[in-house]
């Protein structure tokens, strides 16, 4: 599949219908992915807080999995490792294991299994992993994810107006800096992950309220300030973080591009921005000559340890 | 009080003696805290897990907070906006509340405080905020606090190799990169936002083994590369990170400075890293020819949206 294509697949994606049964009786949902398989539950985990739920991004998983526990490992392809690790863990334990893949180890050694279609690149399946949870725990009505589906639809035909953003960020060879905020913060670690593999370029994220605590102090003062460009989204935020947005720009002597989110409900928004950032990555790969899809030293690094 | 005898306050922290009491009937944990008042709660929840711990920095609690919730509210001043709304919906939620504080608002509303002595910044009350913490959940050999104390306190005696690597730094104008792994994730935090504070300068971290699935693809190709000064740690690697950091360097084409901890246990290592990163960017403030006290910026925005 043309890259291009798996990043039009998210229109498909955000109806796909499957959900996890029998989910009410755990009191601590653990999600364990990595990387372009991580990004799901680490977005989830800002629109549902129900019961506590801890992402793990490493070998092991916490201590307090047990047989309450609801278990979802996330692996596009079913075999990275750290995954497989803290799953064979989180079996000992008696975790209730329901796992996300398209196939591999991971699918073998799960009983339950949210299986996700193949052919895509992991980044490009956060949709297929996304959904699910969304359907389970916030059983949003078929006419949000119907909107979300058009938007994206209409984003696919014309981007063009992304595509000068890129073109800008280029110009300058800037580092993007995305500054997310409470239920998007995790929107800006996936735009920065998707420079990243997307764009081949360092980006860096961080996030309101916190980041006016400690990051606005160098930013009227420090060296190399000028290769920054910096990213906000404009929607769903509590009068208190516009005030602040406003108040950073002023004190910081910076100016942060606000990205104004299309969609009636948070989930329309929440996959409005995604894919614009999506689409930002790639339009900036092109400029650059770069290829997006190729993320050779994932695979090097990969061949070097094992 | 200088700011060198804040630093030098970290010995005597590390033996404070706080703890929490009948900690054994609640079954999660939320920490709530921003900035220099929030870094101990994040460092903690890489040390315990013994039942789930969410870390909040920002207005909100999550839905899941109830009267079997140990809701931990950590704000040096006591009169920080974030944290006094977080406690206030604790509290209407019937949350066992035991506040971290010198005082202000919090220590009001709050029924029980652990009290911490005045006259510090908040990022250098660290030890204060993390010491009733650890005894309470790890309960440490006391030889191994007294180690620590030792160890930060030769730091304080002799710190000048941490001086040439500052003006390492500064002759780069360099942005430090800091890669943690666990549990010394929010120690490289930690580094980035002593950086931004003390010396302002913006910096970046990120975490093992999470970067080797998106950011070490841009390394060998991005723009800009060359003004990044990149850092790890160098103790309680698995041997999969330690071939991860290997590797990195090595198909990511840059060189990780490794910064060998000293002491016998993790609680030892932990403090002398963080202590290596506050005297990193002490002398790195102090090359720039800038106060590291003074965190103008934050005060003006406190102002401005106030």
């Amino acid at each position: 599949m043309e890259f291009l294509d798996e990043l039009r697949d998210l229109k498909v994606q955000v109806k796909y219908s499957a959900i996890i049964e029998n989910v009410e009786v755990f009191n601590k949902i653990v999600i364990a992915g990595m990387g372009g398989s991580g990004i799901a539950g680490k977005i989830f985990s800002e629109l549902y807080s129900g019961v506590p739920i801890v992402n793990v991004d490493d070998y092991r998983i916490p201590d307090f999995v047990d047989s309450s526990t609801l278990f979802i490992p996330m692996s596009y392809s079913g075999n990275t490792e750290e995954v497989l690790s803290a799953t064979a863990q989180a079996l000992k334990k008696g975790a209730e294991v329901v796992a996300f893949t398209s196939g591999g180890r991971l699918s073998e050694i799960s009983k339950r299994v949210i299986k996700l279609p193949k052919g895509l690149q992991p980044r490009s399946s956060l949709g297929y992993m996304l959904l699910p949870l969304i359907r389970t725990f916030l059983d949003p009505q078929e006419e949000i994810l119907d909107n979300a589906a058009g938007l994206l639809d209409e984003m696919d035909g014309d981007n063009s107006y992304i595509r000068e953003e890129a073109e800008h960020i280029y110009r300058e060879k800037a580092i993007p800096v995305i500054y997310g905020f409470s239920p998007y913060r995790n929107v800006a670690y996936r735009w920065r992950t998707q420079f990243n593999e997307n764009s081949k370029v360092l980006a860096a994220s961080s996030y309101f309220p916190e980041l006016d605590h400690n990051e606005i102090v160098p930013l009227p003062s420090t060296y190399r300030s000028e290769i920054f460009r910096f990213y906000t989204f404009d929607c769903d935020m509590p009068e208190a973080i516009r005030k602040r947005i406003d108040a950073t720009e002023s004190v910081g002597g910076i100016k942060i591009n606000r990205i104004e989110a299309r969609g009636k409900s948070v989930i329309e928004r929440l996959f409005y921005l995604i894919h614009y950032g999506d689409y930002l990555s790639y339009h900036l790969s092109i400029v650059r000559g770069k290829d997006p899809r190729d993320v050779t030293p994932i695979e090097k690094l990969k061949k070097m340890i094992s």
